[in-house]
């Protein structure tokens, strides 16, 4: 029986929402399991050795901005401009310190690029050119905008620019995946933390930022509350703060994360945006609602099989 | 008497939190009074002909940011590159709409941007260059950043420089605010609107963002529960998601909007952030409440004489 105890610890994950498409190559498919059984792995590994919530959240968000085959990292979307425009946070449900990084590029793990400037501790978010210099006066891993415009992603981003001037026409590019990834944490220190980073909506204006780097609507994490991360159409998980909105349910309206959690998603379908997100309580319990037709998902905790769900 | 009746609309402002140093010339004050005044007509011009809240509340920050002795738009604090890097939102209580710009530089009227971004549709918030590359898109004011770099603000600069660099040394430099500027107001349709502009921390690190863009944290608004704009230690501000927790402490807990804001600001000090915020409850009620020395304030009411609150 899984009762939580002193040693339990949980770690859920998302490789974001959306439509798996039908006639789905199936090495494509397993390239998206194992990117996200790798990032389990990896959160897992820290947690198990009795590491640090925050760090497992970080460890496993990495993994999938390094995968490539998610919308994040080195396998980000594109936007209007052909570059990758990167976002992430994450934030420590134990003190409420956070970091952010808004439109930032030539990072390959914008996640740690978040977590540099937390723990140097001045400010919380830095964007754009700013974010790229604190990167570099940082000596954090950047690359030029070659490795991260692929031919995948660049006849994606063909694709959405000729649907969005009309152009219509069928969906014949090799898939990927197009959600934001994240991950939340409870530890056996009893912290919770979450982590989200993500590429953004393909064919995005140059300078957008979603809600994965907003505390409060993509990410956020408050101990003996809850820790949330969010995928979807950001703009209404902006408007609606999402992340902190379900915390709110939980802390003041005495719900269960499972009820705060979908009842926030309702709210954004009914509003017209779509997604879902990962939430956890303070003792460890997960909610993974969306309205979307799917969201990639995983899970492990202390003594369970760790589990990945990528289903149409 | 000032019952609320069908035609009654109200507007709050803040032209920043922080100290008034002794010394301050009588000069100084009158220009500080002046633009607060300005913001104050300008807002209330637009409420009492029977417009919108979101307009009345662009227009009162639009004054300020054009006022150029308020940290905003033309008058904003320098980074630590000797450049300004401005943010801004808006948000309409009545749908939850909301536009925000991040760390641009060359915009006179950052809020009129984040109205742009806004009424655009598409996105809610643009950062950086891109944010930039939207303003020349739509034919907003740029100003090169000779406009910005005036004599006081570098002599700030280079004394916030020396100062952290250990010079210390005797503040003599003639004065300018330092907080952001807000405005919140309820329309004669009861509609609740709230904006915010800033030019952020003096010597701040290039790219850096503060509350104000992040809804939620800087600038909330939600018809029926509240409408907030903050100004302070910004990143105390997104930490506790400060807007968007006084209106949850409005809505769930039942608190009047006084006793709301007054929690958040203690909330703040004890974690150590410093600042204040304007709110404004579903029926027009206001709270001022703030954590350092003093806030530059003002607030206007249909059949009230407007009044600025400029004080040591």
């Amino acid at each position: 029986m899984a009762e939580r105890s002193s040693s339990g610890w949980t770690l859920a994950i998302h490789g974001g929402a959306g439509a798996l498409p039908r006639g789905l190559l199936a090495a494509d498919l397993e390239r998206i399991r194992d990117a996200l059984r790798g990032a389990l792995e990896e959160g897992s590994g820290v947690l198990a050795s009795r590491g640090r919530s925050l760090d497992a959240v970080q460890a496993a968000v990495r993994a999938m901005e390094g995968s490539g085959v998610l919308n994040a990292g080195l396998g980000a979307a594109l936007n209007h401009e052909g570059l990758a425009e990167l976002d992430a946070a994450l934030m420590d449900g134990r003190d409420r310190r956070a970091g952010a990084v808004a439109a930032v590029r030539h990072v390959a793990h914008p996640i740690d690029l978040a977590r540099a400037i937390m723990d140097e501790g001045e400010h919380v978010m830095l964007a754009g050119l700013g974010a790229e210099q604190f990167a570099r006066e940082h000596g954090l891993e950047l690359r030029p905008d070659s490795d991260f415009i692929t031919e995948r992603r660049l006849k994606e981003l063909e694709q959405a620019i000729g649907a969005s001037s009309g152009g219509g026409g069928s969906v014949s590019v090799p898939w990927h995946p197009r959600g934001t990834v994240g991950a939340v944490a409870l530890d056996i220190h009893g912290d919770l933390a979450a982590a989200t980073s993500t590429g953004g909506l393909i064919n995005k204006h140059a300078g957008r930022v979603g809600d994965s780097p907003i505390i409060g609507a993509g990410t956020f994490a408050e101990n003996g509350v809850g820790a949330v991360s969010a995928t979807g159409t950001g703009e209404y998980f902006i408007r609606f703060i999402a992340a902190s909105e379900v915390c709110a349910r939980i802390k003041y309206q005495g719900k269960s994360v499972e009820t705060a959690a979908r009842e926030v998603i309702a709210q954004l379908e009914a509003a017209g945006g779509e997604g879902g997100l990962i939430a956890m309580d303070g003792r460890g319990a997960v909610a993974m609602p969306y309205s979307s037709q799917t969201m990639l998902r995983g899970q492990a905790a202390a003594g369970r099989e760790p589990a990945v769900i990528v289903e149409a």
